[in-house]
Parts: C-alpha cells; structure tokens; sequence
C-alpha cells in the first residue's frame, strides 16, 4: 500500500506554484490603443500583448480602414477601431487607458500630445524623438495632463539584459572598462517598414537613432552611468539618393568612472546585435543583445565561460505589464520621458561629433 | 527632394507582411476546455493558448471550485467553469469544441469517453493510457462518437524538431545508424504535480511513460520507422516505499533499416532531455530536444558544426492550432489516437523487456 | 624617471615561471623504441614525443627497410633501425629503455615478450591484447623480467578527462547515474590501416575493441569503480564479407553504486566520440571526449552550463612522460598491465552477452 | 577466409598518408638561435620549435649564463651558447642560420643589426621596433647584409586565421563593412615579463605596440588592404606612476573599400583577443583571435551559425618553418620587415591621432 494517498479520480488539487502568476482578468488590464499597424506593431506587440498579464489589446488606429478592421476583428475589439482623423474620439472610449505610438519616430511628438489631449496615457517607441526639443515638449504635455509617459526600451525589461545588469553590479567581472556594442542590419528601401527610415525628417537620424541607440541604452544601463563625452566617425554610405540619412556610424563614450563605450551602427551589414562588457577581471557578452527572441549571454573569467539560460523570457509582455501596473499604481514607469530625452541628446551629440570631427562634451 | 515619396504626417499602409498571419477572430476560434487545472495546465497550456490563432480557451473543469472559478476569471471565461461532478453539463456549451485532458494518465481513458459522450472532440495528454486496451477503448470511442481524438505531442509541432526532422530526411547526415535519447528529472514527492506519478495506477509506469515516451516518440518520427524488436534494463531505485513506479530504465529499439535506438529515461537525474541521431555521414543534435521552451539543434559533419536558431518558437501554440484545424477540417488531426496507441504498445513491450530479461518482438 | 629600474639594453633576468618546467637534457631522457611505423605511430606519436620532457624517440622498428630508415634519419636517430627479424639487436642498445609495441591487437602479447626478453620495458598500444589470457602471460612475462608494462590508455593523462574526474569527484553533479558513452567511425576497407581491424584473428574485436574500450575505460575512471554486470545487442552489419568482427554494439554495465554505464560503439557512423555523465544534480560532457587534439568539456546544473577550456593539452606526451618516470622511480605506472586486463575482461564479457542475449557477470 | 590478405606477424608497410610530412632530418633543418630567454621565448618558441619540420633550435643568447646553461642543456645545444657580450662569436657558429630577436621592442633594432652583421638571417619580434626610422634602418642592414628580415606575425600562419582569410575572400560573408577587434590584458608591474612593457623608451608605445597590433594586423589581413586614415582616444588610465606607456587606446581605421576597423586595446582588463569581421551578407567572428593555443572561429549568415575545428593547429611552428624556408629557398619571407614598418607606421597614426584628437592621413 503506497503511503501516499491520492484518490483513484479526477480530484481538485490546489493551486500549483506557478512561475508567473494568473493573469488579471481581462476586464482589469489595462487597455491598449496601438497608434500604427505597421510590421512591428502587428508582428511582434500585438501577439505578445496576449500574454501580458496586466495589459490588454483595446484598440486600434490607422489609417487604413480595411486593416484596421482586420486587426481589430482578429484581436476582438472590432468596435474600437480609429482612423487618424477620428482619433480624438478615442477620449471618450473607457476601454482605452494608454496609447501607444508605433508610428515614425517625427510622428511620435504629435501623436504624443494628442493623445495627452485625449486624455490618456501615452508609450511612445524609441527613439523618443527626431530632437531634444520635441522631448522636451512631450515630457511637458504629460506633466500638464498629468499622465503617465513611457518610452518602450523593450531591452530594459528583457529578462536576459536584467540578468547581465544584475552579474556586473554583483562584480562578476571586476570594474568595467570597455563597452563594445555593434548593431546592424541591412536597409531594404524596396520593404514598407524601411522606407522613411531612409528619410531623416521622418526618422531623426539613420542606422544610429534606430538600432544603434539600443548600443547607447545599453551602455548606460549597463555601466549605470551617463557619459561625458562622445567623439565619433561617419561609416560607408552606399551612396543611395533616397538614404538622406546617415547609414553608419561608429562612435565612442566616455563615462565618469573612466569605463568607455566603443559603439557602432549601421545599415549596410548582415544583422548584429552585439553588446560586450569587458571587466578587470572578466568579460560578459549579450550576443544577440537585442534580438526579439533569440538572446545569448555567456561570462568568461579565467579559463571558464559560464552560459546563462532564461527559459521563455518576454521582454515585450514584461514592459508593457510595466506600463500598465505604473498607470495603475499612478507612479513614474521604469522608462519615462527623461529616459527617452537622455539618449535623444546623445545621440544628437554623436552626429554632431560626426560632423565636425571633435569630442562633444554632453 | 528625397525620391522615396513619403507623407510627413501619419497615414494607412497596407496590410505588412507577417512572420504568422492574424489570428482568427476570437468568436470564431475552436474553443478548447482544459480538464485539469495543474501546474502544466495553468503554467504552460493556458498561457500559450492566448498565442494560437484558431483556438482559445473556453472553460476550466476542476474538482477546486475556488481554483477554477480564479482561472476563468483571469482568461475571461467566468461563465464556463465546470466541477468534474458537472462536466456533463458541458455538452450544453456551445463555446467548447475540444475538451483537453490533462489529469493523470490512469484518468484519460474515463474523461475521453466521458468528452466524446458529450459529444465534443478530445485532446488527450501523453501518453495516451497506462495500457493498450485502455487506448483502444478511446479510439472506439471516438469512432462511436464520430469525433477527433489526438494525443498532445507537443514535440512533433516543435520547429525544432520538425526541422531535424527535414534535415534527417534530406540526407543531412546521410543513413541513420542509431538515436541515442536520454530523458531524466528528479522526480520529487513534496511536490503536487509529481505525486500521482510515483503510483503505478494512477501513471501506468513511472519515469519511461511520463518522459522516456519522449524517446519513444522520438526515435519513431527521426527515423520514420516502426521498431520491431525491444530490450531494456531496469536502472537504479531510490528505494523509496512510495514510489511503485520503475524510476530508471534503459531499453534499445530495433528498425527495419537497422537503425537503433538507445535510450533511457530516469526520474533520479538531473533534468536531461536529449536526442542524438548518428549517421554515416554526420550527426544531429537536439539538446534539449524536449523542453517546453528551449532547444539547441546542432549538425555536424566532418570539421563543422552547424547550429541552426529558429526565433520565438511555440510548440504549444501549433499543437493546438494543429487540432483546431482538424476539427474545422473534419480531419484527422496529425497525432491520433493511432499514434498514442503505437507507443503505448511499445512501453509495455519494453516494460516487459526489462522484467524478463529478453527481447520482445513488436 | 619611471620608478622601474631597468637596463636600456639586453640584460639576464632570472628562469620565468614557466607552465612546465624545462625538458630534461635528451640524453637523460628515457629512450623510446616504436616496434610498428603505421598512421598512428608516425601521426601522432613521433611528433609529441618531441613534447615529451622526460622520454624522447630512441630507435624505430619496422618490416620496411626504406621507412625505417627515412623515420629515423628524420627524427635523429639513424643508428637505431631495427627490423622485425633483427629486433633482438636492440637488448645491446643502450639508448632503448622502452619498447612501445604499435602493431596490431594480435600482435601485442608476442612483443611485449620479445621486448621483455630483450631487457626493455613495455608501453603497449589498447585493446592490451585479444584475450584475457594473453594479457594475464604478458603481466606474467613483466614480473619475471623484472620490468615495467603499461597500457597506453592517453585518455587518461589528458587534460580534459583528468578535469572531468575531478570535477565529478568534488560532487559537481552530485552522485553519477549513468554514464553515457559513444564511438563511431566509418571502417574504411581501402585504408592500410583499417585492414586488419576488419579480421578478428588480428583485431580481437570489431570496433568494441577498437573504440568502444573507450567507453569501457571512461565510464570505469569516472565512476571509479568495476562494472559488476554487462549486457549487450549487436547493432547493424554491413554485410562486408571481408569484415569478420562485430561492426556495432551496444551494451550496458552495472556498477555498485547503482550506477550504470550505456554505450555503443560503431565502424558504420560518422565520427563520434562522446562521454557523458548525469548526475543527480547536474551534468558533465566530453563531446568529443577522446580525440587526439579537440576536447569539449561542459558542466551543466540549473540553468547554467560552464564550458571548460584548457590551453594546449597534450596527452601524448603526458602519457609518455608518465612510462618515463616510471621507468627511472622503479614503480609501476598508473594503466599497469592490470588495467589493460580489467578492459579485456569486461570486452570479453560484453561479446558473450551479445551472443548469447544474457547478462553476464563479472 | 576473409579476402584481405594480411600475415599473422609483424610485417612492413609502406608508408602511410600523414598529415603533414616526415620533419627534415635535424642536422638539416634551419638552425635558430633565440636571442632573450624569457617566458615567451621559454614557454612558447623553443617547446614548439621541437614540432616544427625545418627549423631547429641550434643556440641561445642570454645575459644569464645560469639560465643559458640550463636551457641550452634542457634542448641538447650545451655547446652553443652565447651572452649578450660574447655575441659576435656567433658569426662562427655554423650551426646558426637564424638569429631570432625576443628582447624588448626598443632592442630590436640593435640586435638586428649585429645579428646581420654576424652574417645571420634574423626573425624578429612584433612590434618591429618602436619608430619607423628603427624600421627603416633594420631594412636596410637587411639589404646591405644580403639576409632574409622577416617579422614574427605568427597569427599571419594560424590554421585559423589563414581560413578565416580563405572565407572573407570567397565571400562567405559578402563585402566587408567592419572589422572590430578588441585585445585586453592585465599589465602586472610585479612580473618580470611585464615591467619593461610599462616604459615607454624599452616598449616603445603601450598596450597598442603590445598586443593592439594583432587588432591593426588583423584588419589588413581580413580585409586585404592598408588603412588610409586613422582617428584614435585615449582609454582610462590606472595611474600607476611607473607606467609611462597609453594603458588603452581606441582607435579607427578607413580602408579604401569604405571598410571600417574599429578597435581597442588595454592593459586594465581581463584577457580579450576578438577579432571580428561584419559584411553585407553575415559575420566571421575569430574569439580568441590570438590566443597561442586556443581559438574559435564562427561564421554567421542568416539563422545559421558555423563552427569550424582545425585539429591540432600549431602558428608556432609554421611561423617558424616559414622562415626557415625563406632562408633555403634565398626569398623573402611571407611577413617581411616592410610588413613589420607598415604596422608601426600606422601604430605611429594612431598615437598621434589619439594625442591630437584629430584624424591623421596614411
């Protein structure tokens, strides 16, 4: 007779420890409005939306009414669906508490304000914006509604780049001394999602304000320090007329603790995402740092280099649950408008190093 | 004047090109209903269900009232939650199309039957039943009701699996000559979820029927062959007095082609969950080969290893898509009751292996 | 004025530490004679004894007047040629200490005699010989003649292996359950030096004895202790008529502990060489485990895996170092002849269970 | 009767395909004669030599008549041993073909040049010395001596390196954009090998004259082109007062194809050797790059990774069997001293721009 007792039917067991807790109900989270159905917002935020635990898919604008609909049925939240000129009505839908702008970086300071106009919350993507100017204001339409402002640094809430941050502030490899951080892809001006990209009223700036601010994020957030200074150096063009933006750039950040950051981007490579820390006594490698799914985070020191696994990590589901639980709980996201404008002014730093061949202090 | 012709201002592109193309409309998803409300239940099955396109979830049935009616709660389904007292009820819901057992393996047989006599289509977990007539009572039964029946392995709807299994096909690594697969956990009696899988008639066999089946299975679909002959070896016990399961044992396959299989399973082991395939002309690894959530596939011929990385894979999501679909279709769906059958033959071949010392014919 | 005296010119600072200590001076080296000039002798041996610091190659022994010649003018030692009739010669060469026997597996016992009678000690090649009476008469003729054996397991002098030992007995993955073992390559009829490995009059075995000793022998200095039980299954033929030994097995062995060892070995697969161990609190692999010059080296507990890397380990020479000085301490060396004899034993135990489908004791 | 015809004895057979041929008998190969016997000289130079086919080492040359005693007996060459006094008698050792230079950077030159004066060929250490004008003037008693000058760049003869050449020309990773490469070490003022490095006037410049040189070596090999222009920052200093070298510097490279290298190097960090190559179509990573005996070399394209195994890799020795060939065949070696002065040129750029701030022409 075994000494454990179970019953020989289906019985009702309580319930299991589980690695994340149940989700709110969906009636609870927080509602979503995605401004911009574009090959991000549609591939990647909304499939992961469902599996946030705080948040929730409420809405949709675009400006296209036929995917609109689309997307809305497909999301069930067919009746709240808006055009970019019917937009403001959005103020009087209860089901929407955040906005967030998925559109071209130019674009994100409008729709910012108006969605502060609007009454709500408001998640804009990276870069903030194309200047430190159209930061500043944004930050100062959420202080006059009095709403929430993040910015969506997707990496920061990535389970992997926590884990690094957390093994180089416990010294797994000594004091920092060199952040090396290379992120690149290959512009596809005959691709949709590409084109105003290549385009710097409408992106700001080229391969550095679209992946190569995940290297300047990434160092600071890395180092936990702001730099002092940056010098840098224009990469190859491929000589497109339609590319009005630097394609590749290769720069250089000097931190008060005297850690550097030895960073570049471009447009004109095979995709890399690389982000290398090196230490007095070890180094530690995100390769790829900043990839959607796929991340690898290995620490040598000595002889041996020790490979980290998170299962199922959720960068997306875990910022937006942030979004939603800083709404909820009326506090400051992890990521807010400050954060946003402190890169915008490096990164106008950067390209004005570019331009003049010397060191900027910031 | 740029010649890429671009709006300054926010407008309606077409519909972009998805990795996956929208889901289904909710109302129109196959609505499933999870039997069971466990640590793989609510852990793995509910979560990922909120990432398949054509089903969703529908209802809970558990004997915990309090339990159910939270996880209802939180994936929206207040109103579809069913004690095991009143699951016949069940057949009223017009929302559910699958009823997904996921109680101890000894419990399939009765609540499959009970399912399909309220005339809804059955996902059963693996494996399938403790004994070969149980499982072919449940295909009769599903016959009778004229309903699907499939077992849930995850694995066969695993990119990563169904990639190995390509390469093997195409040649990769030239004839199979053998598939080394070894599974192995602690199992741990404090825990809940491990419990009913210590009683040999609540689990029909211990650490070969919950995990080996994964060699098994395994062994079948890269081969592409049935095996006809089985020897094995029982492993270490614990001694443990609770335990009347074997917890380790080691068994060989025999195929037509000559390929062999070698395989163990353990619940004495760390976790271990790999799959070699050895060919005479390079060899393909998956390890882990059967984890919920990663898997490493490497190729290796000559001096170079190949690693192949498929982003954001979910084997749940297609496994129960892959059942949606064959209830829409009226299909059977790729892994029936058969399959369950075929395996469940096996271990017992190999149970019995073991206990005689001898070869079994299959 | 930098505070560092140094001369600006050449100066002569003490001996630095050094890795290894200096070799010793070649004519207080203990002379080497190879007796067989094939692949293996002239591709790896010769040139790691030039690593050795303690033995150095004295003279060659071959039926080939033209290549024993050219070996020897090429490694300095054109005095010392011997040939197979004039062997006995080498008793009045004084630089000869050791005769290491290359030839065939048939072949060992009749020259580890005539290098006994001869004065010399013995490093002879594994499998130590086809059966466990050859190995118990050339034991026998060591003690009589008062002179060293010893096998040449290189495994066991790597580096690697060593690392793994130690890292298991520290308890780095706890208590071994099963050792995991497998060796492949294809046995290539047009090679010279595969030919007689395909005859079981000079080979002994098939490839158990070739590469599967591997297995024997890896699982016995990991777990630390004797097998107790074996069983075995043939594995595929071929059909080669020229191929008189077992091509493939697999087997499995008992040990006290509780843990078991699970293995195969084949001449119809592409290159394998792994060992793995699982434990109850993790994992250890060498994959390859037992290449001349590439070992991988892992630890996995959790969710980390350590990778082990150890710079420019040659085991070649530690292992002639290792019958060099016990050649000058009088001791016997750590794979005496016994050690070659517990192999042969359990090799001769695996085939019987093959045949006759039982376990075998040992 | 097994058809291979194969005696029962031991027979003679011809000789068999080696990987690499039989070495030249000793009293043919090159003599070298090492000039500075510390750790590099003694731990990597003259163990290797022993493998290399055509070289041989004949003397040494050392300001410690202890130590040169102890190792010229340790290698078998008592007779052949010089001070830095007594050098010149060299000239009437015929055993002497090569004088290899391991001193100090700032010593070099001086030793070249009476090493030419001897009447010997010279191999000498990177970097070629600490000026162009020392490079210059090392060239030219080359020439007047009528003997082969050649720079010993040993990853230019890597296995590794050599097919990471072989797979940036065939286009494995389309055109080049970047190279980054990044060399670190801790420079340790307690070792004897590391003190002279700390001053300027015996080293010549710091952790870039060191080991940044792989990073400027590297990138004109991987690309195959010179650099046009370099930009160039200081990196943090320790404050050490007795170092009165750069510690670490950064610095840029433009090619005339557009590629960019971007690269580091410092004496403040744990052991880093990464070279890595970024093109249009995928990336090449060698990590360590530059290691004596451990390298790893990785080509990415697409969701593939590629690992690449050279067995048994060994730069030593075929740096060294190349000089020895230059020498027999009367031809310049493969890194001559115009390879050596175009690396210090640029190593020169690079302090200058990093002094100036601004981008210095090649």
């Amino acid at each position: 007779m075994p000494p454990i007792a179970l019953p020989g039917h289906a019985t009702g067991r309580p319930l299991p420890d589980l690695d994340a807790p149940l989700p709110d109900p969906p009636e609870r989270r927080v509602g979503v409005a995605l401004v911009g159905l574009g090959a991000y917002a549609l591939g990647q935020i909304a499939p992961n939306l469902s599996q946030a635990r705080h948040a929730r898919l409420a809405a949709v604008v675009s400006g296209n009414a036929g995917k609109a609909r689309a997307v809305a049925e497909a999301y069930g939240v067919a009746d709240h669906v808006y055009s970019y000129d019917t937009f403001e009505r959005i103020a009087d839908d209860e089901t929407v508490d955040v906005v967030y702008v998925l559109l071209p970086n130019a674009l994100h300071r409008e729709w910012t304000e108006r969605a502060f106009a609007a009454g709500k919350h408001v998640l804009s993507e990276k870069p903030m914006a194309p200047t430190v100017a159209d930061c500043e204001a944004m930050i100062a339409a959420g202080e006059a509604a009095d709403k929430r402002l993040m910015i969506a640094y997707r990496a920061q809430f990535d389970p992997y780049n926590c884990r690094a941050i957390d093994l180089v502030r416990a010294g797994a490899i000594g004091e920092i001394q060199t952040v090396v951080a290379d992120h690149g892809r290959i512009l596809d001006l005959s691709a949709t999602r590409d084109q105003w990209r290549a385009r710097r009223d409408l992106a700001g700036g080229g391969s550095l304000y679209d992946i190569g601010i995940y290297s300047v994020n990434g160092a600071r957030y890395l180092t936990g320090e702001e730099p002092t200074e940056v010098t840098a150096q224009v990469l190859a063009r491929s000589g497109r007329p339609e590319v009005t933006v630097e394609e590749g750039i290769a720069w250089q950040m000097v931190f008060p603790s005297g850690a550097r950051a030895l960073c570049s981007s471009s447009y004109l490579m095979a995709e890399s995402k690389r982000i290398h820390v090196q230490g007095t006594d070890g180094e530690l490698t995100l390769d790829p740092a900043t990839d959607y799914y796929v991340r690898n985070l290995t620490v040598t020191t000595g002889e041996t280099t020790r490979e980290v696994t998170i299962p199922n990590p959720n960068q997306f589901a875990a910022m937006l649950d942030e979004m939603a639980l800083a709404v909820r709980e009326g506090r400051a996201p992890a990521t807010p408008g400050a954060e946003g404008l402190r890169d915008v002014r490096i990164l106008e730093a950067i390209l004005e190093a570019a331009e003049t061949g010397r060191a900027v202090a910031l």
